[in-house]
């Protein structure tokens, strides 16, 4: 036994020990890899090492602990640290730290919660700080539970302007409960970052932004040990540790170089790095385990009872959605947020009655999202809102929590050239397109306020990422109150043995294209109408049983741009069947301002539009 | 005459009265609407009044004019301010301005390039702001002309994180010819703003960021003037000029009330503002007008020699769109930039040999497109490139971008699950579907270092969001350096009157097409296999011969999500036609790290994926 070996392992000298064993492992894995951050690894190991050994709060055999802190690597790439900081604890062996970027291993390039203790997928530089915040305001707010949340920042990632945006949020919220580590080892990519080693420009930053900022040397194990003492004993702020670190630390070869970041070390490299470094160590973290705790507020279903809309009702969906989302309350872990603009989304409703679970995220939508993401960590049902248009803000965000296989529930209004005057600035013509791409989505998008309101109570039990598409005018109500709808679902609102076309749309269209068939049913055409509301997952048997009946003659109509959206849904879905002759209307000119029916008119989506195409198909191909 | 009529139009009293005037038409013309934002454009009326009749150097006769200064409403929503200025100024009449938001008029709810005096769509909060330090880096370091860049912002604006990359980045590069103007009002569309009236919190912030914050009474026309002077002596620093405001400033009515963002004023309220605010007015400002200027950089077309590849070279598509972007140097006023990983996306090869037409924004992706629409606003030719996958990160910039009718190229690099071992974090896989479905794009993705070279020099012919995707790795070389390719062409690779299934892939999926085909062809199976380098303008020509010759019977594959990708431009083109049987494969699950075969393999859309598709559809159904 060397004399390490016989070092507490809450002793500072067992820190530095440690920190050297994190470098070597990093090392090791990305040199057996033949790829991966080694030298951004090895900057924050002393970090690291005195976080694990002496601060951190985690029972690494129960990762669902609910007063376990948080710990995110908002840099993700120094993925090799994290899996060796995991081997440090006994949390994984040697030997999977090792299969580090193999097919088939969860130690992938960057950390995703296919494994236990990651809570988020990061990679995405910017990112892992503001879910962070997110978790930070559900621990304050929410479950009332003295855990902390720690996260491990790079100091090229503060140029995204959505790591102030979070600071911006921890401060205006006074999280004391987080603390936020900037590694700044002065070199990003291809070079050196904007402010290098300028520690007080980071400070001064920080401070501005309402956080309380503790500049030390990031290889000085007293001086970061004293760090986070401070941080956990701070009041009223969020700590930023602004630790000036050097990348490569430890291996006098590339220490502070350009040229060695993403680079794993060659094995001639990477043994005398190792020398260098002491050699590899076996030695095991006991992190300090947290007191149990159970969390203020509950994780569990309640009767709900959804609002209910006469056939006389001219009511908004994105009304319907703000009085589904505050029955829906009845629910205690549903929880809400908005990018100040609930009271056109109708999350006010929510906001006023239980204030408590609603959390204002002001014009920041990419913390809008990342709040979201954070509730989803801890166990929470979020219902995040604003224009549609404005979800293309964080849709890195989205993207990302797609990779998490985060549970978010988004709700869109004001979709589409239907939002009249406002003009394209603020009208989503793009977010089917977007939405729908996303892993693990689904896409909703109702016409009448029962369907929205029922479509509110399902997204509250759906998984993944469900976004919903609400519409800003009123239009005539179309199912009665009994009626059910399914993720996956479409309705056949209108139907007959003679059809001899199917007008397809969702949303506003579907009132265009009822219209449509009105119309032609003065012509003594027979048309089916389908309401494709959910347009991811999608209902193919239906839309199978429309193409036989009508050969094949379907005429998909969207308030959307032509590519990607409710026409590449339908032809996605039908991709192998013979015989389509689908004429597909959408938004294809940049629309302006103006009135609703004016600008689907010059959109080439309404009634009369559709009958003429529906005719045309009729006449031939 | 009235006494204020006779004022010169460059005195502080007339700047007064102006003020009210600009209040009084920003009330009439959206109280005429029923719709718009009279009361944050009262609060900003003092700020721009002074500035157009005292500081501002433009000449409205000619627009194009290369030294006039740029006046950005970053707060596009007090459009109604930015029409009363043009009536004020005599760019528009009194009539034009009462035609606010009608269907068919420029003047629409929120500004667009529609109107000559506009440089972009804004509308969607903290991007204006952006766009002006493109602007302004353009004029600094390109055009090297004493132009000013004046931007109005609101502060709920303020929150989002691109605000701050773009003062940042003013900051960085010392842009002394930037003002950003902060109309401090208070209050938010649903509520108080996070500051309120703290100025302080955001002169420390404005501070820290390396700009040079002016603190003012926002409604005192002689602070106003005397911050305006001071904007335009600063040396080495971006000015923000942080006024107090009050929304709704000059009615009483509704003077620093809540309730009244974004609502006209009701026909009788407006009459009892507009006696408030002393009447209408006819005040004409005299703007001064700039010295003419030429750019140092010239604006012009020159020989330029694409590099060429031989058949043995095995050159990444992002090596060769490197080597192409340098190539295109010849033409003076191509310009590019990055977001920190130039020597990933191989723009740094352009970079090193230009840095003067090179601008690193580091990891912000936000203000990267921002910089690139400010370049195209000064008329450069920009191209901007990170990893594909971060082209997701300022997806909201893109979507405005095309509202602009911008003229901007984006080179994504590290599409798919190609990259292989970081994982999917790093992956592009929605991009073509995100890209796809903004107004006025093309979207390219070649597969060959000859197509990629010839495809860059098309792109800087290209007006509107050019996209390209590039690729990580390098494949064999399949076109010889004379082939030509264009916007909207595709290529079939390999056919005969034989063909029983058309194999279709682009970039990487095409080398696995023709992989394929060899397979068939052991099988006696003729395939065609199609080349859709170009998905955006699609090639239907070519797509409907092959849907012809092979009776329906298509293969499509792609290395991104089933959604609005290859496959749905290809079923969108052929939407119209009959007896379609389509094999679609895409990346279905979520893809994990490992090497590229295996990933593709995993995701289903490698060659013996392809082979059994083919086989399938040849078999009926």
């Amino acid at each position: 036994m060397t004399a390490t070996e016989t070092l507490a392992s809450t002793d500072l000298e067992f820190a530095r020990q440690l920190g050297q064993q994190l470098r070597v492992d990093s090392i090791r894995c990305s040199t057996a890899a033949g790829s991966g951050h080694p030298t951004s690894s090895m900057s924050a190991a002393d970090l690291i090492a005195v976080l694990i050994s002496r601060h951190l709060q985690y029972d690494w055999s129960k990762p669902k602990e609910p007063n376990n802190d948080h710990l995110i690597f908002s840099k993700g790439h120094a993925s090799p640290l994290c899996y060796a900081m995991f081997k440090a604890v006994g949390a994984i062996t040697d030997a999977e730290m090792m299969t580090f970027r193999q097919f088939g291993s969860r130690m992938q390039g960057h950390p995703t919660p296919a494994i236990p203790w990651v809570d988020v997928a990061t990679g995405s530089l910017g990112q892992g700080l503001p879910i962070a915040v997110g978790v930070a305001l559900a621990g304050k707010q929410l479950d009332k539970l003295p855990f902390h949340i720690w996260s491990l920042c790079g100091d090229s990632e503060l140029a995204e302007g959505s790591i102030w945006e979070a600071l911006d949020k921890a401060g205006y919220y006074q999280l004391s409960n987080l603390t936020a580590i900037f590694d700044v080892n002065r070199l990003g990519q291809r070079g050196p970052t904007e402010y290098g080693w300028s520690l007080d420009t980071y400070r001064r930053r920080v401070e501005a932004f309402g956080c309380f900022p503790v500049v030390i040397d990031g290889h000085d194990v007293t001086a970061i040990d004293r760090a986070f003492g401070e941080a956990l004993s701070a009041t009223g702020k969020p700590t930023v540790i602004i630790a000036k670190t050097v990348k490569g630390k430890g291996f006098s070869e590339i220490e502070n170089k350009e040229g060695w970041h993403g680079k794993a070390l060659p094995p001639d490299m990477a043994q005398r790095a190792i020398k260098e470094l002491g050699g590899a160590r076996s030695l095991r973290v006991k992190t300090a385990k947290p007191e149990p705790g159970i969390p203020a507020t509950k994780h569990a279903n309640g009767p709900v009872t959804l609002p209910a809309y006469t056939k006389e009702d001219k009511v908004p969906t994105r009304k319907a959605y703000g009085d589904a989302l505050l029955a829906l309350a009845a629910i205690p872990n549903v929880v809400a947020m908005d990018g100040e603009v609930s009271n056109s989304t109708h999350a006010d409703e929510f906001a006023k009655a239980h204030p408590e679970r609603f959390f204002e995220m002001f014009i920041a939508e990419q913390q809008l999202l990342a709040t979201a993401v954070g509730m989803s960590v801890r166990g929470y049902r979020p219902f995040a809102s604003t224009f549609a248009a404005f979800f293309s803000r964080p849709y890195d965000f989205i993207r990302m929590a797609g990779i998490s296989q985060a549970n978010i529930r988004l709700v869109g209004s004001h979709a589409g050239v239907e939002i009249g005057q406002d003009g394209p600035s603020q009208m989503a013509l793009e977010d089917l397109a977007a939405m729908r791409a996303i892993h693990g989505s689904t896409v909703l998008y109702p016409s009448d306020p029962n369907q929205a309101a029922k479509l509110t109570g399902l997204m509250a039990e759906t998984d993944g990422i469900v976004y919903m598409r609400t519409t800003r005018g009123a239009y005539p109500t179309i199912y009665g109150a009994t009626e059910t709808f399914r993720i996956g679902g479409a309705k056949v609102v209108r139907q007959s043995p003679k059809d001899k076309v199917t007008l397809i749309g969702a949303g506003v269209t579907l009132h265009n294209c009822l219209a449509a068939a009105d119309t032609l049913a003065t012509k003594k055409i027979s048309a089916r109408v389908i309401d494709l509301y959910s347009l991811k997952p999608i209902d193919v048997k239906t839309l199978r049983e429309a193409v036989r009946v009508t050969k094949g003659r379907l005429v998909v109509v969207e308030d959307h741009y032509p590519e990607g959206g409710l026409g590449a849904a339908v032809l996605e879905a039908l991709a192998s069947d013979g015989s389509l002759h689908v004429a597909h209307l959408a938004v294809k000119g940049l629309p302006t301002s103006g009135k609703p029916e004016e600008l689907m008119n010059a959109a080439g989506i309404s009634t009369r539009h559709i009958v003429a195409a529906a005719t045309k198909l009729l006449k031939g191909k």
